[in-house]
């Protein structure tokens, strides 16, 4: 942490008399905001402060715009690459407080959030209805924070990332000035698209209190399946296929032989140590039950050495859970130590080619590193499991993690399909944007002139 | 036409060596790039610069930049809201010599396109791999027009719109400078999102020379079918219900009763002429069976006093031709005078009272005015015809077309669905966007600082 400057000073100053012991210097609320889910080192901010409304989110913007002094915003805390530290100092402005959800319109299949609401408090929320909102990642994410982060998961294969899903955004710019943006017509061509703006700008250029989410039905039926393959390659020319073809997937995974074998440890299960496809199909009945018998066609046109699917429902969450629990299994394969969750996206047919050349690297050095991703998007994750303590193995998982961007940047992909820039993608930026780079630096600088909002994020001015 | 400014002479004088016979100055050609396919004035450039690469557009607009000319892109000429008339004058830079396919990867279903490929072009192409590109509009537009306006259409309901469809661009920046945004990846969270950035800014920000394109596998089965309603309200309930039960519907369109009698009389057509909806459903044969028959089911609860599916083929194509009939089945209503093409979206709950009450105003008035729209979307255009000769009925039409927007906004819609702001709708944006319209203004300056791109459009400086 930098020590306060003179400028934060005055601007905590200006904002006591208003949020009284909602702002928040103690070391432990400090240190708790300025932590990373992540292998990037804890930089705390100087101050928390806990917003409750759009107006309070304002008033701390303006504030902190008056007095120069950086403002990251925080929600679940539950990002990846340092998008929630503050080496610069600053204020953490929380918003998890503001979680009240403002209407659900069930007849056009939309809702209107606090950017506090968690997606799992939506869903439990909507299950009266019959709709749900579709993006589903693994941590207890708040809405605004995805949004923020251009969050996607395991369904994006069918009903898109954040990217997709958000409709329109109230948004407090840097000045302190509110503004909406989109709405709720399910399109519109009035003028540029300002929602997009501020979907992935991880902060940067202004704080989303609130959101106009897409809802849909739940589907009538769902069939899951566990594929097993003998190798990547198999998996993924299964994937294609089944692309191709249309069904109805709704969820395709992909996991390594090392992720199984991890898995396999941390649950106590037996599935077979291969490539293996986690499946979901949903649609219609008979949709679903023309859907899977294809799928089990292709998957063994494709070779796959055993099909499991789900004869329950209980069965088929059992699978699902089984797939969440893939993070805490690879921290179980060597416990106590860091791991740099990292993942790129590449067109699916330079998959199987990026998986290889990753894993042979990856095989050179001895690093474990379980792989698993969102396959039918061509994202993967990898899990470089590192002792942060030998500076050797430190060095091999950095370079790894970096070999993987050139590969993905290599085959027409992108250094981060998922997971956001923050601090840990940024030297990646120029490789990947080239001279667009400079042309976000002058958004940037056009949106947020005295450059307060999360500095030094994506990209240094 | 503005007198040609020292500035753009200069500029004529820079370009003609490169150029030659591809820069035009002839009053024929000038005012065939200066006519909008609506009803707005004439408005035309001091020349026509015919480009046929990135190269040569980045030439013309760094010289442009330098003279500060005014830079008007053209297409296929089909916008219908005067984007790309010339009011300031300057050079309409025709790209639609940029017509080459660049690459199809089948596997990875994404294609790259010059701009100046039309969507059928692109779909002709498409058709051996048994993939398509599904934004289905009414004009012989190119794909890059397309982007800039954020087009839609019939098939928006199922696919998306360009929002959704574009991975990424290449653009030349007002400066001349080349970017490259997005990528063949089909998600990224790698920084700002300079795609949706220029998708719908109606080339005030730069040109768009290249597009990669999503592309969908052929359905399997397909089923149409008209159904006749005893009115609006009736045939807008079963939208909803359909929505909610997540049928398969690809097209789902609706006509009012004197769309349905323009129709009759344009395609010698006996279709009952009431509130009509044209629906398309796709799948898989027995998901396809199984849509249509509840799709039938929602139709007769809603009060549909007819159903007609397709027997063949041959007889959905018929359906829909006719469907595409409409504009010149409106023209013919009053030949020989003029129409003002509108559109609004709104939430779909609403359209029921947005229609009713924008129809009791037309009648109070007299204006002939069909009603046909995107209404899976919430999304409508009334084509209100007048006699520009009458400044009566002009004025009538005029208020029509602004009461409708008003209308829209009041129920949560936006000024248009998908036909852009050009000059026709700038008047709305300040009421539609608030605050955020300056945040627009902040963009184009920081993009376009000395103002060249589509001077004019979508708002003022």
């Amino acid at each position: 942490m930098t020590s306060t400057t003179p400028a934060t000073s005055a601007a905590l100053v200006g904002l006591a008399p208003h949020f009284g012991d909602r702002l928040l210097t103690s070391a432990a609320v400090r240190d708790q905001h300025g932590a990373a889910e992540s292998w990037l080192p804890a930089a705390a901010p100087d101050a928390v402060v806990m917003a409750q409304s759009t107006e309070e989110v304002a008033r701390v913007l303006a504030v902190c715009h008056d007095h120069g002094v950086p403002v990251i915003p925080f929600g679940g805390g539950s990002s990846i690459e340092g998008q929630v530290l503050a080496p610069k100092g600053g204020i953490s402005l929380d918003v998890s407080g503001m979680d009240r959800i403002l209407a659900i319109h069930a007849e056009d299949m939309d809702c209107v959030v606090q950017c506090g609401v968690t997606r799992q408090r939506l869903n439990e929320e909507l299950r009266a209805t019959g709709l749900f909102f579709p993006v589903d990642l693994g941590a207890q994410a708040t809405l605004g924070g995805m949004a923020s982060t251009r969050a996607s998961g395991t369904t994006t294969v069918r009903y898109g990332s954040m990217r997709e899903l958000v409709l329109g955004l109230t948004v407090v710019l840097p000045d302190g000035q509110v503004i909406r943006t989109g709405g709720r017509a399910r399109k519109s061509a009035a003028g540029y698209d300002l929602t997009h703006l501020f979907v992935g700008a991880e902060g940067t250029l202004g704080v989303i209190t609130e959101l106009t989410l897409r809802l849909f039905g739940t589907p009538e039926a769902a069939q899951s399946l566990l594929c097993s393959f003998p190798d990547l390659d198999a998996a993924t020319a299964c994937v294609v296929a089944a692309q191709h073809c249309g069904l109805g997937l709704t969820r395709i995974e992909l996991a390594d032989d090392l992720q199984m074998a991890a898995i396999n440890a941390w649950c106590a299960a037996a599935l077979p140590e291969t490539a293996t496809l986690w499946v979901e199909i949903t649609g219609s009945d008979p949709a679903v039950g023309h859907d899977v018998a294809l799928f089990q066609d292709l998957a063994r046109d494709a070779g796959a050495t055993r099909i499991e699917p789900a004869a329950t429902a209980e069965d088929a969450t059992r699978l699902w859970r089984i797939r969440h629990e893939a993070l805490y299994a690879n921290r179980a394969l060597r416990p106590g130590i860091k791991g740099i969750s990292t993942d790129v996206c590449v067109p699916l047919s330079r998959l199987p080619d990026c998986i290889a050349a990753i894993k042979t690297e990856i095989a050179a050095t001895g690093l474990v590193a379980p792989l698993i991703g969102h396959v039918g998007d061509g994202n993967f994750h990898l899990v470089l499991l590192f002792d942060p303590a030998d500076p050797q193995e430190t060095e091999t998982a950095r370079t790894i993690n970096r070999r993987l961007v050139e590969l993905a940047l290599s085959m027409g992909g992108t250094s981060t399909g998922e997971h956001g820039v923050g601090l840990g993608k940024k030297a990646y930026m120029e490789a990947e944007h080239g001279p667009a780079l400079d042309l976000m630096r002058r958004l940037k600088r056009a949106v947020d002139p005295r450059g307060i909002m999360n500095p030094g994020k994506i990209f240094d001015l």
